[in-house]
């Protein structure tokens, strides 16, 4: 039987993962597959720590030119993470005349433009499936399943750690930072969460979704970014009296020539299967003119289900390699109707608002003259609970507005001496 | 630019989508396939009658033999459905050393067996995508996405008809006939709806997916079908009083050694995302060791929805033929762990129980007793409205039970003089 060679650059929890999975499943994948993987090395900075699975330490290596340079390895699998110098060993990989796997949605984010050039220049690929949504077999779905589709939007909730913080606040009614402690102290955080609660990951990982739907690399620069560590719990539950929850959505909306893409906590009714989507799930809606809406649901994170993707990345690999065939990744096509990206402040939306004002007569009727004036028009109003000497929160939803002319009421609301705090805005979708 | 031939056979609504798709989307995935997939020949015995879409003439055939025969022809693609003589036109047809694209679960969950064997025999592949949810990639996901991983359990709605049926009931409060009225008047029933309603096209389709997820084309007669023709209003709606709802599962649950197979209304928690699976749409959970809990959600049936799923066939399909390669299906692995398919009367189920009985005191001992000496335990029970001379309805949850020993204190029950009508038993799952 035919033995396909591995390099494995990073021996963290997943590359420990894919290891564990390649070893016990070995005659299982040979019986499916018609071949046999086989690790041939492990490069590690580290690589005398003990890991939950031994490895003969001929395997092993600190030096990423051992696997780059080994004219017997097949396959690169990257899982050290970050920009550089990962990027330069996948170029030299690729040049070598590997085709890589990697959970990396940072990397191709950032440099995808440049990766996947060289991979076309190899004919080599760069497969990753694991840097969305983990062990949901999503990008094998939309490349391969859907080839024939156009594709309308995504709404997708995919970092786990701010949907676990949101679905904390929500269910246990605590503070953000209640939530992202007990998010840290179950793994779920890392020290430094920003990646995570800034919205940063999502727009990496919706900069993958966006390129695989509509075939086109979006810059990080392009994409609104509004992270999750403003909401407050006051909001939470405002928003759930009003049958709604609060999410971190990644959004890609086409709308005409117009695309969409952005990241930021989103109202949606609570009758919408995302709102059901607690802790660190995953779930993504995609929808397309052939195959409808549908919804990818399940853990977004864990070291088996990314390895699980990895493993799977790798099998695609060795069914082409076993065919001695250069058989790409199936190529990604532009969406040739799409001829602008639309900037946030020309987007059109539903919007929850929280004004905390003054305790007097007059407030709602100045409020709702100023955004009269904006043209923009309240669906619904409710004021808040008073208590004497303090500010009383009034709480609109408002019906579709363009963000540019609500920006500019809040400006001047702001502004007023009724208006005690800065206003809170936060966008609603039905998706 | 090579060029791949394609013979459909049958032209009905998903033959005139296939042929739409791939007219419309020619160059769209060229330019993803790098070749072009070009229709040579259509079959249907109806070749005069106007369609959705024209096609040339001399494209038009009555004779299967035309395509079977025809050695230009890479790939057919079945849509006639049936059994006989479908299956002996795709018998001939990898003979003549063509690959298949079928969405015929009839066929597959039928005569599967015979037709893998032959298709290994002729180193050819069968595809079936289309076969089960429509255009939601779930055959791909769980072959190709999840190759890695071994599989507990599948829980899903599969049938849109008799789905549409049980929340038309539930959310109109109609009853079954009513909802069946309404689903042919909106083309979700066929005239006759036997297969639908009476659990069949779950039974077949379900075969599919536990051959996938376990390795073993189970017979038809070793899977346990109830349909919904027998679900009541009332028991919806009691249902519902309790928290639940009444969905048609197809289920596969590995248990030890043991594999259990089976189709029937299932009470599931309001708060499963099942249960808010509402019209013709499917979904699916498959949970596996190393992915988790996956959810798969869209629509289950529509012509282009369909037609989709056909074309990714095809263009999987293509990929090998231009490799110039046999790239057989992954080859299905039997969870060798699994020695024997449960019987229903062996299983462990909750159930839901409604009984009618007569309006007198000690009549919820004398059930209670008998369910007892069963060692049958009760988890809930509501007696329901009582009229003057009516029954009255003791509704019942059950704590777990083997079904064998519910079906024997039930046939006792069902012969009391306090009991007025056959009872009702629902199973229960948590999914």
């Amino acid at each position: 039987m035919r033995k396909i060679n591995i390099g494995l650059l990073g021996f963290g929890n997943v590359g420990q993962g894919v290891v564990k999975i390649l070893r016990e499943r070995k005659q299982f994948l040979s019986e499916k597959i018609g071949l046999e993987i086989n690790i041939k090395k492990i490069c590690d900075k580290d690589i005398t720590s003990r890991r939950s699975i031994t490895v003969d330490k001929s395997m092993l290596t600190k030096n990423p030119k051992d696997i780059i340079n080994d004219p017997q390895i097949d396959i690169m699998i990257e899982l050290i993470g970050g920009i550089e110098p990962t990027k330069g060993y996948i170029v030299e990989a690729l040049r070598k005349g590997k085709n890589i796997v990697t959970a990396n949605k940072a990397l191709l984010a950032e440099v995808g433009k440049e990766l996947f050039a060289v991979a076309a220049d190899c004919s080599k690929s760069i497969y990753f499936e694991a840097s969305v949504g983990a062990g949901i077999p999503l990008i094998k779905s939309i490349r391969e399943g859907l080839v024939a589709n156009k594709f309308f939007n995504i709404f997708g909730i995919v970092n786990g750690t701010s949907n676990f913080i949101l679905s904390r606040m929500s269910d246990a009614n605590c503070s953000f930072s209640d939530a992202l402690r007990e998010a840290r102290a179950k793994g779920f955080a890392e020290k430094d969460p920003t990646l995570d609660i800034e919205g940063i990951d999502s727009a990496h990982k919706l900069i993958l979704l966006a390129y695989l739907c509509f075939g086109r690399l979006i810059a990080m620069e392009d994409i609104f970014i509004e992270g999750i560590s403003r909401v407050s719990l006051a909001d939470i539950n405002y928003a759930k009296e009003l049958g709604f929850d609060i999410k971190l959505l990644a959004i890609a909306k086409k709308d005409g020539e117009s695309l969409e893409v952005r990241v930021h906590p989103t109202l949606i009714p609570l009758s919408n299967l995302l709102s059901s989507v607690k802790g660190v799930d995953n779930a993504i809606f995609v929808s397309s003119d052939l195959s409808g809406k549908l919804l990818f649901y399940g853990p977004g994170a864990g070291q088996l289900s990314a390895a699980s993707a990895v493993v799977s990345d790798v099998v695609d690999l060795t069914q082409d390699i076993k065919a001695g065939m250069f058989r790409p990744t199936l190529n990604i096509v532009p969406d040739t109707s799409i001829k602008k990206l639309r900037k946030i402040e020309e987007i059109e939306s539903r919007y929850y608002i929280r004004f905390m004002t003054v305790d007097k007569p007059g407030v709602l009727a100045r409020i709702s003259g100023i955004l009269a004036k904006f043209g923009i028009s309240i669906a619904s109003v409710t004021q808040k609970e008073r208590r004497k000497g303090q500010s009383v929160p009034i709480v609109m939803l408002l019906h579709e507005a363009q963000e540019k002319k609500l920006r500019a009421a809040l400006k001047i609301l702001d502004h007023l001496e009724i208006i005690k705090e800065k206003s809170v805005a936060i966008r609603m979708e039905e998706t």
